[in-house]
């Protein structure tokens, strides 16, 4: 596969750099330390305004950050780039909360030559604490003096996000329009705790030089993260931080027009994107050995599916069991029948893979070494069909482990 | 505290044994291994014919010898006792499910002498495989005919009962009624993972010698049930199986009438005595090491202040934050803010035992070593206050540990 990174289209340039959050002892660190240790600060700027669109967190509490960039974002203006810290979440610490972000995007924004308005602001991390913004502006000159568009400051920009990640989540896309253009598309996210649908996540953010109106960007957007973001649950937690915002800078002066077939060809690659980063983040949740993907057929409603996929996505019983790779998929019978679908217990199918484990609402007797073989996979899929529709839909997410309790047994200190 | 146990009610006895489901080797049994290890066959038992009712899960899923009992109790039929098993829970194997548990209640029915829908069925273990009901029709003279209102028989239905728990759960009252007479209750339960409201449960017993009638006997559970079962919480999973039943066989000679004082003193006792049994399902909740109570005050409706102490009770980011004694408040209102509840979350307090630690939406700077050693208390209590009304709850709930992760990750095996 290409290297993927956030710099890839036409005039964006990125870097990441240590403020001394992550890793207090900015001159000591030992260069064998990942730098997703150290780098905290990140930064994702275009050479020129962009036009923009935003998803955000469905929680009532927002984060200081997120309601600034919320604020920028739906008043309709064009934004220069947008800068994410790790480590603080800026959130819960009332209204110099706001003015920290404020201030912050000001500093960048005397930096790169325009108004504080256009820099987007995120934050993830502890919640309660106050930003540490003296420590930012302290190395904003260094982080927008390394803004380039290669791939060494952008995956740098990937690991100044992650916070309990384990892998860096980039990705990109080519495009070529009817008429033979060219249009980038990157993406990076973090994030693998705190991960509900409404929206499932983490800090998402895509860069485009295609020329697309706001209006439009942002319904690809809503479509792309409907069917993917919003299908990861790691623990059932929706964060008051999550956001997922895509900057489009026309810098590839290809002009996306909506019914074109060039939109639906970008609304498809974005959507593609997202659900690669989608399974990325499921794959990565916290403490997570295995993917598990949850399909669900034949339900009665649109709602019903989702009812369904969410209650065994969420289930700590059938995430332990997938841990502990048990073969206990009366869980999974459980968790579709207190999910609040309706539907007839006596009519639902489970298969793991192809393999049917229940058929009509009843355990099938099944070799042991077999299931055991396909439980000892990495990515496993159930697949619950109801027999009451036509409607389906899928969630992804990953087990429940020691380690899940470990990391968040002592996030704060 | 008194020993209690449930045939101290006059007319009631109850035994426990052995069939070889918890313990195959049923002759080489090592004494010292905690009876709730291997005795694994339950039956309460009155002399005469019991009032009953019940309340059972809202899963769509529901177990056979559950299905059943509801059956016999939705007639308003008498019933002479109630035969448990743990380790198989009869559920989703078809209608042989129903016909075995059939099979089992018709053998106890035989030794006790009355007929086979006077004895109501519960099962708790594993889901999708057959009930062993040869090995437990064998032991059905060896389980009536060591029937006895004695301590230790009772105390070994309990364990019998018991699946992943660690400790018995047993309760008594004795009542005074307003002319002098006296009329007791005793309860046991079972329980401690797959446990969330509706029902919160768990199989839980009553047995009373008050002489009352059935609706008042079902109205007085279902309110003890409302504020106690269904305000705990161990991992967000209802289970299929979940009953909880009531029997009166009116051996006391106290009859109690709808609408008098005696009534109320009746209903006042079942639902102290079901709170009382709640909190130690909390408790002992699988691998908890804390016990956790979630206040909310001054919702702006009831459905807002459940909603809430939901949504805190339910969070693995706050449960795993309890078990590290991690003072990330931030967790508990990100849950308060994703609960779906309507409120101002600029108005949101939150308060660890009498210590503040949320005003107005933001988090305060509180003593580390003050709040280190208040969250080092096996029993922790939060109050969220959001002064939007005057409506109230509470959930009781426990931490989540590795050892939840252990005791699920191989449950079946």
């Amino acid at each position: 596969m290409e290297d993927a990174y956030i710099s890839i289209p036409s005039g964006f340039k990125a870097n990441g750099v240590n403020a001394g959050m992550k890793f207090p002892d900015r001159g000591n660190i030992n260069p064998d330390l990942p730098k997703s240790m150290y780098l905290d600060v990140a930064l994702i700027a275009s050479d020129v305004p962009c036009n923009v669109a935003g998803v955000y967190t469905s929680n009532l509490v927002k984060g200081h950050s997120l309601q600034r960039s919320i604020g920028i974002i739906s008043k309709g203006q064009k934004v220069r780039g947008i800068i994410v810290n790790s480590k603080n979440a800026n959130a819960c610490v009332g209204k110099e909360g706001v003015a920290d972000a404020d201030d912050v995007a000001s500093e960048v924004a005397s930096a790169l030559g325009c108004s504080g308005d256009e820099i987007l602001t995120a934050s993830t991390g502890v919640i309660g604490t106050r930003l540490p913004k003296d420590k930012i502006k302290a190395v904003i000159p260094e982080l927008v003096g390394g803004l380039s568009n290669g791939a060494e400051s952008s995956h740098n920009a990937e690991f100044a996000m992650m916070t309990t990640d384990t892998v860096p989540k980039e990705v990109c896309a080519k495009l070529t329009l009817k008429d033979g253009r060219e249009v980038k598309i990157s993406g990076m996210a973090k994030g693998s705790g705190m991960i509900h649908p409404n929206l499932a996540t983490m800090i998402g953010i895509f860069t485009t030089d295609a020329d697309i109106a706001p209006s439009l960007l942002d319904r690809a957007l809503r479509k792309a993260v409907a069917h993917s973001f919003n299908r990861v649950s790691v623990d059932g937690d929706t964060s008051v931080c999550d956001m997922v915002v895509i900057m489009a800078n026309g810098m590839s002066g290809a002009v996306i027009e909506d019914g074109s077939e060039d939109y639906v060809i970008f609304e498809e690659a974005l959507g593609k994107l997202s659900l690669d980063i989608a399974r990325m983040l499921a794959s990565d949740g916290e403490g997570a050995t295995k993917f598990v993907e949850i399909e669900v057929k034949g339900a009665g409603s649109a709602d019903d599916a989702k009812l369904i996929v969410t209650s065994v996505a969420r289930s700590p019983l059938c995430k332990t069991a997938f841990f502990g790779m048990d073969a206990n998929f009366g869980r999974i019978m459980t968790a579709v029948g207190y999910s609040g679908a309706s539907f007839d217990p006596e009519k639902v199918d489970i298969d793991l893979f192809d393999l049917p484990v229940y058929r009509d609402g009843c355990a099938l007797i099944f070799d042991e070494d077999e299931v055991n073989k396909l439980l000892s996979e990495h990515d496993l899929k159930f697949t619950i069909t109801l027999h009451e529709g036509e409607y389906s839909d899928r969630m992804f997410t990953c087990d429940f482990s020691y380690d899940y309790v470990k990391i968040n047994g002592s996030y704060r200190t």
